[in-house]
């Protein structure tokens, strides 16, 4: 049996193509609406991904969605049928959020498969046959990946267990519980609500709910106290990136709750689909500040009067803070991770 | 030299007596208003206690300032002037707040001295004059203490210190900024904005501008960021409850920041102008759960759909978290406040 995804992970949600138009599923006014931000080219595109409209997983399934309007719109004519258009456009989509390296790789891969295309010099129609059948090898293969390590993630879940959560985990995580549901284990989620953007409030707690999963809301620094009180049991996050020493560097937050479960025993899970080989250690790491306004105000209203906050985007996580990361190559302790990767 | 107080913390901008009515200073809206709760009955002003127009130190102020309101209102005809009435006023009060135990020792102790009065059968100018001199003795006690205090506070900081807070420290944390000013310390402080209130955003950080303090917003999660970066030497907060055993009580988030002090060697010092001798470990605590509805909105807007929230108010900190207890027989290690209080 497959687990099923909330409506904010099912592939036409993140963003389709209807009418002419590549449609994006803007995670910024949800669960408040249900909006799409619609686009006909790919400046429009490259722009929305730039503002944030979604995030998470969500830049590579709108690329390799914009692949496939690409390739449309050349068989149509409205876009120049040539490797140098192509080349400039899927710049565009990279440019837009420079620190997706999982989508800039994969989209690099495939413009070189691409490029070769044209040097075969096939016509329009192939081209877009081929395009789309590569397009669909590549979302096959996170689709089985998603599944394959929420049956992981699953199996470190136990009938009882209250899970704290930080930010949207996604695929990974959320299949991990649906998984686990489907075994018939009872599990709560404790959620945080992760400011400033409340990724927590707003993304992952409706998801929670949208699948029958127990969950409550708890603010960012509401974690150890649960644990202190012994009535968390784990505590599970993505990663925005894996170092090959087991380092995780994921959403401002995770480390304070990280130290937390050090300090009272509670085992820190992160998922990765991708630990990064290029990195060894966090001094490979150069972190991203994002604008310290976003934290002077709360969807849009100012918190307090004029002045000055700081927003460090992401936390660095050592090692010796992280029980297990969840891989394509199983359930790694940190120490694993380079002769796995490498 | 004496420090002076920032807007919110100026005893007329608590509360105050003016045209026969007890105006009591809203934080609730600060400092998008300056606005005034006024009451002309003490019904009312236990209303507004209970509603939280007022919080931290201020319940107590507005307590000794409802006792000169009283006096004014008998000595005009205008409440009965009879032991009875004045023992079910300040009974109002008290139970308006009932975890308020500093302002309710401070209350029953005045109550007891002003019965007194009634058994001598003092006339009712007499009464008055009497009254308003306890309350003047009560506030020169608490306004003394707190610089003394301020004073011992500003000891523990250093030239180049970055200091971090959560929630609203109020007199002894922001005088002991004042204090190390004055003494040309360069501080910084890192602010939490302490969801779901936002104390942080709305009480200190404004204040601590106001002040002319190097100050700026964190959001809750980010406080074991900048120790493990090394850009925080101190962490300080006040604190609700302080037990003989060296247990700190206080506002929900800080015991995250506190595991993060003791993993990366930051001293947390709290601030308690009464430790309870009357309360010896943690196990003598029972903690307040609020309305976890609280924590599904900010500033009154929803910040996710319908559903369920946890919001414990308070923290336990356990004394090996604890470096120093800023107290009015000084800054003791968690070990001496039994000996010092008991």
């Amino acid at each position: 049996m497959m687990a099923t995804l909330p409506y904010l992970l099912r592939p036409e949600n993140i963003c389709h193509i209807a009418e002419g138009r590549l449609h994006i599923g803007d995670r910024r006014v949800f669960p408040f609406e249900k909006r799409f931000e619609s686009c006909s080219t790919v400046e429009e595109v490259a722009r929305s991904l730039k503002v944030m409209v979604t995030q998470g997983g969500g830049p590579l399934q709108v690329a390799l969605t914009t692949l496939r309007f690409i390739a449309q719109e050349m068989g149509q004519g409205r876009i120049p049928y040539s490797a140098g258009e192509l080349q400039r456009l899927v710049g565009l989509l990279i440019k837009a959020r420079p620190t997706n390296t999982t989508m800039k790789r994969v989209m690099l891969s495939l413009l070189g498969e691409l490029q070769g295309l044209f040097e075969e010099k096939e016509p329009v129609e192939a081209f877009v046959l081929s395009l789309n059948a590569m397009v669909d090898r590549q979302e096959l293969y996170y689709d089985e990946l998603y599944h394959q390590m929420g049956r992981l993630g699953s199996t470190l879940l136990e009938d009882g267990d209250v899970v704290l959560t930080t930010c949207f985990a996604e695929h990974t995580f959320l299949l991990s519980l649906a998984y686990a549901k489907e075994e018939g284990k009872r599990i709560s989620v404790l959620v945080n609500e992760t400011r400033p953007y409340l990724q927590g409030s707003r993304l992952t707690y409706p998801s929670l709910l949208e699948m029958g999963i127990e969950a409550r809301l708890i603010t960012d620094g509401m974690g150890a106290h649960y644990m202190r009180a012994a009535k968390l049991s784990k505590y599970m996050t993505a990663s925005d990136l894996v170092c090959m020493d087991g380092t995780v560097v994921n959403k401002v937050g995770t480390l304070a709750n990280a130290v937390a479960c050090k300090h009272y025993k509670v085992p820190y899970y992160a998922f990765s689909i991708s630990p990064d080989p290029t990195r060894l250690s966090s001094s490979d790491i150069s972190m991203e500040e994002r604008d310290g306004q976003e934290v002077l105000s709360c969807m849009g209203r100012p918190t307090t009067c004029e002045g000055r906050a700081l927003y460090p985007s992401f936390d660095i996580i050592e090692a010796s803070l992280v029980q297990g990361i969840v891989t394509p190559k199983g359930v790694l302790s940190p120490s694993e991770v380079a002769r796995s990767f490498i």
